[in-house]
């Protein structure tokens, strides 16, 4: 089975695209024919990932324009799958002709070199590269105005950096405002200034830090989702372990649930102007698979960027002996930072994926 | 969409049942003909998980007996659906009967009555019920021969309950082994023993704990597993999340990831005896998607069991009034305790259904 | 891959059983909430491909009481999967012993043995019987109540059995109508009494004859249906394909419209008290996979029974040598004539997932 | 549901374009790693169903060279998806500005309106166009060299155009060899040249004719696919009907094998050189969804082009009123022409996804 890169059903994506081919895009199936495919907020959402634009990310300069070739006529869908790319540049893939020979610690070279036999192409990561998100961000921001149409608004930002967490409940309006803000996205102003200096830090020592992003989806009606394997959590959990570097993923109290008694974590229901809500969001949303009404709220743990200028130890699988490796050339510090419109988008793909399964939107 | 019964691409399952009907299900596609299909072995796996085994868990007598309807002739896979499923003993449903108007907290009484439009079944939780977990489990005792034909083995216990934690990395002897002991499933004696004071407590208060579950898989081979949505830990990640009260699954380090260096965090490559080894596993056994031929390991968080005896809050949904509810029954105090067969077997069918899908089994 | 016994997206089912099994089953998921599941309709449509009911079918008693046993309460579907399946009778299986060594020509035994290698159940033909159609007539018979709600009608007859022709176009009342009487299902009578001798006099001779069978459905709404691989036709043809038997399916015109001119084979649009109507119907109701809103007419291709009692060539698979074989035992003289309400009801079964998928029910 | 541009699950193919937008793709993935990939081969392909090489089809130049836009490195396959692509050369689209309101019988335009709700691109047909099918024989010429590998050879030519058909059993050199030469594929000379000239004559009168495409497959092994809604032949009709014009699909003796009685239709078995083989071959090579071993041979029924001169009745979807219309432009007489190709291919791709599947190639 080799389905591996698709997502969805009433509204589905397929990835193609390598880190030093030809580009990276996404054919869209599914969307209502009629919606606005706005080119401007595609690129919008683009630019949000985009490397170059501060001292916390990777100084590449990578254009990334969308290009639209089919499914939208007159600036609406056309019914027809709608196919976005990004074109790569000149790239120059001499650095990477021995990742078959040397892998790289923390990097996929070693498992893909098995899987495929030596044949995956490597320069820059290939298929397996973070460029590959840019898709994710384009399929979201496709399917976004199918959310707006419903009231259902997304929002992500960082929580933790390093040891750094931000601390209380972000308001959406906050998360918000703090994408559009120059830098880094935290919705806590106080743990946005420690988040920077953490990851200066670790760049300054040739090193890259972890961090926890968390999602916020707010204005989602309670019924959305079926238990088992058709559960809202289970489907944005699946997505989400598909953004590289993911480790974990949790809904509402998420791992400190375990600590709690169930007096505790249960949240009660209550009346609130004629509509049910909870007097708390352990649930983060979710119960049963199905929302609640109240906020869905999930958190998306991702490792440090693997590509350190540290010396690493590894093996050379060619003359079978230990080797060392330190990698040059310029990485971002964290890749957290860029993956949170990642998280963002593809999540609003996927609710709504499942709101088109039910016939809502 | 309402594919929400159905798991696996290449061996696939699908489930059928309730609490309170006639009983429930599970049909096995995909199984290679000629494979053994040991009834003994399934209904082993099943008694595991049963109730009434000790005063950790709810003290109900259910038998569950595994049946097989289909697809096994003299012992063994006939390459037809393989269908097997327990019957529902006689039960009493009269305490159900205003699940619809007065919702439990921490169900999914609620969100289950709008998707269903208050025709879902409420007796004993209907389709939601964890009841339905014995047909993970009956699933995954059918798949285990595929795993032992390749030489991986499968564990799961009990890492933390409540605020009880164990230390250290559990052998996969030691997690074997626990499995066969009564009591709970915990590979640290000394933290077991504290989880089950914990446990007690919680119950002598009318209350519930949660938990986490760890899951540890070896002998798998490397290169198994494919990027993006072909990768085994969002395969992993996606059937974890079907196993009700499950709020989060973390891979190797997990969220403590978040808070690593990328120089602590990438696992260093080694020789070991010609082969390829990495000196520690905070990837878990997974890099790109793709086992790296380390042990598979990863956490399931599981929620406090939300039936407890304690007086909650919650809403009359016909009177549109306030309302309290005490549940009566005799409930499990934590649902963990039940869960570790149900991780273990789950994803021992999901491995099973990658490599078969990779044509290895 | 494994899927074999799946079909459908929106509105699903799962099939599972043998011949000589426990008995023959479906799961059908996908069903609105709250949609009227009548047992009696059920029984009624099963009781349509019953064998012993005349002199055209196998004499063969069997009671085929369909049992329902999950995901219906209060006689609603619930939402959960529904699961309905009729029990096999005490059988004797020692006729069927030697499959695997002598093949029957004109049966799956051999393929299915090499698929196979030889664990499949050949026991009165295991999964590949006739007997799994009544799992499909269950499923037509669970979703057509989607079809009622729309006003459309689905119904099927013969037009050839052997040489014996049905010349003109039946009107649905007709099909229907036949279905009710006792005998062959064929809307032209005088056809009726020829197909009926064509049938004895190749039971006498202890031969079989193959049919053609149409199906029509009527009320279907314009606009139904997606190019390529979303077709209304190419859905039906595969599922009419899974009809054991089956050697071809065509729409409209069919064939025939190999020799046909553009001129002659186009339909021309017309007005019909404000509806969009064709002059004729060549096209079948169907225009580039989508429907024109003209009545759904395809036709099924239906071998002879490969079970007959004259003496056949085959070979001995054990000795390496030619063989013959003479089957005994009471078959159907004429498969065609019980497939009738099979394909009714699959391709009732097969709209109702494509209007569910589009929302429409 | 709207996953109408995937087929296949082991390989599978996604297409995305339009006729008058940026180009025509496909995505295959499930290729494995190191399969050779040849352009020219892909090329070659597409070369036998381009337009403007010979009078008997369109004159309409298109160039179509195939692009590689990943998935290939070094002339082999990644195990990354392959996207292969022809852009579309700048078109006159004005000639298309009514289609909405003044439907051309015959095409999709009415249908396709009313699902679309009028958003569909329907400049040169949209998604509905022909030109799509560029895309399946891009995606059959990839996947042909995992047949190759098994010696498995795929063939397809006309067995009838208008009245006119060829007699005989074709044998699979005949029909590879009418492939290469110019002019019609008939592997029968003089069927070949009544063919040409019932082409000719219908072209001549503005109008068009329908055919009947055979497809032959042998060398492969018996024992392929399974029962139900995994036959071979389900599969193989599933995706036939998928191809523009198609109004029918079977299987060896196909709907003549409703005239025949069992002894005749029988395929009976016999030894040939240490082989099962069948002495005649009625079934198709497939009994129960499964290979024989015996050559694979079925029928496709292809309309007459809808587009023709002569003036036709249609409606205006606007004023409500009664229309006439003529197709001026530069169509082909008889779509089955180039169908030929695009039936093979198709074919070719489907049998390698099912082989695939089943971890043969």
């Amino acid at each position: 089975m080799s389905v591996h890169s698709s997502l969805g059903r009433a509204l589905s994506l397929h990835l193609w695209g390598e880190s030093h081919g030809a580009g990276v895009g996404v054919i869209v199936e599914g969307m209502p024919p009629g919606t606005p495919v706005d080119a401007d907020r595609i690129q919008a959402a683009l630019d949000r990932r985009r490397p170059g634009t501060s001292d916390l990310v990777t100084p590449r300069a990578e254009r990334d324009a969308a290009t639209i070739l089919s499914g939208v006529h007159d600036g609406r869908a056309t019914g027809a799958p709608i196919h976005a790319c990004i074109w790569n540049a000149d790239v120059d893939s001499s650095a990477y002709a021995d990742r078959h020979r040397i892998p790289r610690p923390g990097h996929a070279d070693y498992p893909a070199s098995v899987h495929y036999r030596g044949f995956n192409d490597v320069r820059g990561g290939g298929a397996f590269s973070g460029r590959l998100t840019a898709a994710y961000v384009m399929a979201g921001a496709i399917a976004r105005p199918l959310l707006d149409a419903c009231g259902i608004r997304v929002g992500a930002h960082l929580v933790q950096v390093g040891p750094e967490r931000a601390e209380g409940e972000a308001t959406m309006e906050a998360i918000l405002s703090c994408a559009k803000r120059p830098g880094l996205a935290c919705a806590e102003p106080g743990a946005r200034g420690r988040m920077e200096r953490c990851i200066r830090d670790a760049a300054a020592e040739g090193d890259s830090v972890g961090a926890v992003i968390e999602c916020r989806m707010d204005g989602i009606m309670a019924g959305v989702g079926e238990p088992h394997f058709g559960r809202v959590d289970a489907l944005l959990a699946y997505a989400m372990m598909g953004i590289p570097g993911t480790k974990g993923v949790s809904f509402g109290a998420g791992f400190d649930a375990a600590a709690q008694r169930g007096s505790a974590h249960n949240d009660p229901y209550a009346w609130d102007d004629g509509r049910v809500v909870c007097g708390s969001n352990n649930a983060g949303g979710i119960l049963g698979g199905i929302t609640t009404g109240m906020p869905l709220v999930f958190h998306v743990a991702v490792k440090p960027t693997p590509s350190i200028a540290c010396e690493q130890k590894t093996v050379d699988l060619v003359s079978k002996t230990a080797a060392t490796l330190r990698m040059e050339g310029r990485h971002d510090p964290c890749i957290g930072v860029r993956a949170v419109p990642v998280v963002e988008h593809l999540a609003a793909f996927v609710l709504a994926d499942i709101l088109r399964g039910e016939g809502r939107v």
